[in-house]
């Protein structure tokens, strides 16, 4: 390791306090320099990046023209406070709701996805006058306390402390379906229907919003069968429930649309958006918000606020970035190299590997579950953890240098939206020799 | 108003919802232009912000090396996940440990003060097993959940829907004692022995932390008492409760110290910090943590994160205003303009003016009390709202070219801890012509 490097590991080690982890345990990599799909360690190696680092940098590292708009904005003017206008502020919200179903007309900024949902519930709570709010078992919406308490994983437990109001349901997932279905039709028509006995139980007039990842994340990846997201549509408006659509990883660009929403034809009530905004180059999310909520804080405070809202270097990055994704067709890349490239050659892996339980996805946005048996579906990894068996097949793509996002039993391929062909096709291929390794666990 | 400042008008108006506020009854002044104490409308008015905005420009608006560091930050490396290694990460968090009190080594790095708090909350419960936490009335520590319940001002609320574990109580604040007191020594016995008795009344074993704004902000600026703080330390030694100290507002230069703390010499377990750690220049907060509580996560998960935890760009600005506060000796001179200027010549502007009732502050952090009579402390507007009487004062200061930070009926005289003598005097003589406004109103 070069001596800045090692420099670097060691002030990490003595004073960097890390995200999900048990400090102790850690051993991070180095890294100060990426570009495009790729980043390098402090030994100076190479490694694709089919994580997308966590799942945000859609337009893969350090795009110049994204780059140099953050320096001219920079020396322009860094920050000012919220309740001023700013340009970079005021057109990234015009792109942004240009970009977002008809409607659906003011953004407020935050600092990233969890105050995008904190502040989305209040919202919510507010316009509707009701305490509960719904999210899906297997979901994610962020860490702060509202946010981790609306997330249907394992990182929710320890902070299961007493916040009031939110209940979970399961949402469609045939591969492991709660409803016995066995096609699409049916795990949709069922999901639909607990969906509805669920709000019946718990009360239509209690009810201020139903918070949906459009495709689940970290969760699993799993595309909504057709017709789900317009039956909960139906549900919400019959009830007077918000729909709350959380766009912070599947949007700006990662499904190979502007946002996961688009292959659907739905029109929610609010939006959460992050990562994607801006590649995470500058901390940045927000709250698209249909103008029927809106005027309800119209003439009557809205109770919420941060330093950093509409924050102009932050915002200043969005403006580059969507306007680089439109110039440079990224959005429509993502969507050729979902389409012709990772879906085939995924599915085309999965015939070959009996590990490869189910493979589900669009666009840059795919999920392999890997399991002991195909038969059983029995996983590579419990629910909520991982395994020795998982990690091989980690540290495997690692040394064939690839990264890729795993939780779980689950290896996600979710690379930059400006991914090559090639690129795509490299990381197919130390992929394919990896999984020669979980094969060796199945039955 | 140029074409390009009336074009940013329109676009705000149209699609950016702004923080705290009510919507239509908007109208904000465009600022695309800043520099050192002082920026500019879009007419091309210059004003003297002694508001640093939201009290966080500690090093005035557009430092040079703080813009040439993003600048050369943004070239190297944008981002980076929090899993790794980065050299901008683990210099900001040297530097920082390197300013708090021995003992606390670590920092977790957030976006911004209010998941600072979200997360040292967390971090305490977990450490101690235990579910509530007290904080002060009179407070502010943030817009998300648990940050907003915490807070002790009206802006809490409407967030008041049943999160469980938060307890408020009473400060000490002679100027409207809740105890009687008629000194600082009593009003310091007495708040401590009433804090003691919330601890007891509540029950020291179900209580993980005790959080308190080392000097409350925008709840009034009310420097503790000597003692208080140390009272605090050793309630919470006593009863194994952890002490959060919130230093968003007051840390990095604004009361002439690094932080509050510094002026009081005690140690709390967690500290939060956002603002100032790099002037808000690009989102940042984050806990420094103790050994002893980062050591419960040592072999434990921590449950908590975010995608943008040790911002490459973010803690790269933290660097360089760290070392340019330091080189520049710019937290001298936040305690020589404090000690020299604002503070004698605020207590002139007392003398002369009816309608201020009390001074009181340190380094550039100071607060006036207006009030209708001085006798009773009747205030100019009511607690949790504001006056015609308040905003006229307010529009003669914008007239005179200045813009302070106002809350109820207090205006904060919070320039930048750069401003030099010649502007803090500048600032003063257009106070000096508003008060006499609010005299008008006094009996």
């Amino acid at each position: 390791m070069s001596s800045s490097a090692q420099r670097t590991y060691e002030l990490d080690r003595a004073h960097v306090f890390h995200s999900w982890s048990a400090q102790s345990l850690l051993d991070p990599m180095v890294v100060e320099r990426a570009e495009g799909s790729y980043f390098w360690d402090g030994d100076g190696n190479r490694y694709l990046d089919f994580s997308s680092q966590l799942v945000n940098t859609n337009i893969g590292h350090q795009h110049p023209v994204v780059v140099a708009a953050i320096q001219e904005q920079a020396a322009r003017l860094c920050t000012i406070a919220p309740s001023y206008a700013n340009d970079a502020r005021g057109e990234a919200a015009r792109l942004i709701t240009e970009l977002t179903p008809a409607g659906l007309s003011k953004v407020f900024f935050t600092n990233g996805g969890a105050d995008a949902i904190e502040h989305a519930v209040r919202m919510a709570r507010l316009h509707t006058g009701r305490p509960k709010v719904l999210s899906q078992y297997r979901s994610y919406h962020g860490g702060t306390q509202t946010a981790v308490n609306l997330t249907g994983d394992p990182r929710r437990w320890p902070s299961d402390n007493g916040t009031a109001g939110v209940v979970h349901f399961f949402g469609p997932f045939l591969y492991r379906s709660e409803f016995g279905a066995t096609t699409e039709e049916e795990e949709c028509a069922l999901a639909l229907r607990h969906l509805e006995r669920v709000v019946e139980m718990e009360g239509p007039s209690t009810i201020a919003a139903i918070v949906l990842e459009t495709v689940p994340g970290t969760a699993g990846i799993m595309p909504p069968p057709p017709g789900f997201l317009a039956g909960v549509r139906e549900l919400c408006d019959r009830h007077g429930i918000l729909y709350i659509a959380d766009e912070v990883m599947a949007g700006f660009g990662r499904t190979g649309a502007w946002f996961a929403l688009d292959h659907y034809g739905v029109t929610p009530d609010l939006i959460t958006f992050a990562k994607g905004v801006n590649s995470g180059y500058v901390p940045l999310g927000g709250v698209v918000i249909a103008e029927h909520v809106a005027e309800t804080f119209a003439t009557r405070a809205y109770p919420g606020g941060l330093t950093y809202s509409g924050h102009p270097l932050a915002t200043a990055a969005a403006v580059a970035t969507i306007n680089v994704m439109r110039n440079e067709r990224i959005v429509e890349n993502a969507a050729t190299i979902g389409a012709d490239v990772l879906g085939p050659g995924l599915r085309e892996l999965a015939e070959r590997h009996p590990s490869v339980g189910d493979v589900r996805g669009l666009g840059v946005f795919w999920a392999l579950e890997l399991v002991r048996d195909r038969g059983t579906k029995e996983p590579l990894a419990p629910y909520g953890s991982s395994s020795p068996e998982m990690n091989e097949v980690l540290a495997a793509c690692k040394r064939g240098g690839l990264v890729a996002f795993a939780n779980f039993n689950r290896i996600h391929v979710v690379p930059p939206c400006t991914v090559s062909e090639t690129e795509a096709k490299a990381g197919l291929a130390i992929l394919d020799e990896a999984l020669t390794l979980a094969d060796r666990h199945t039955v």
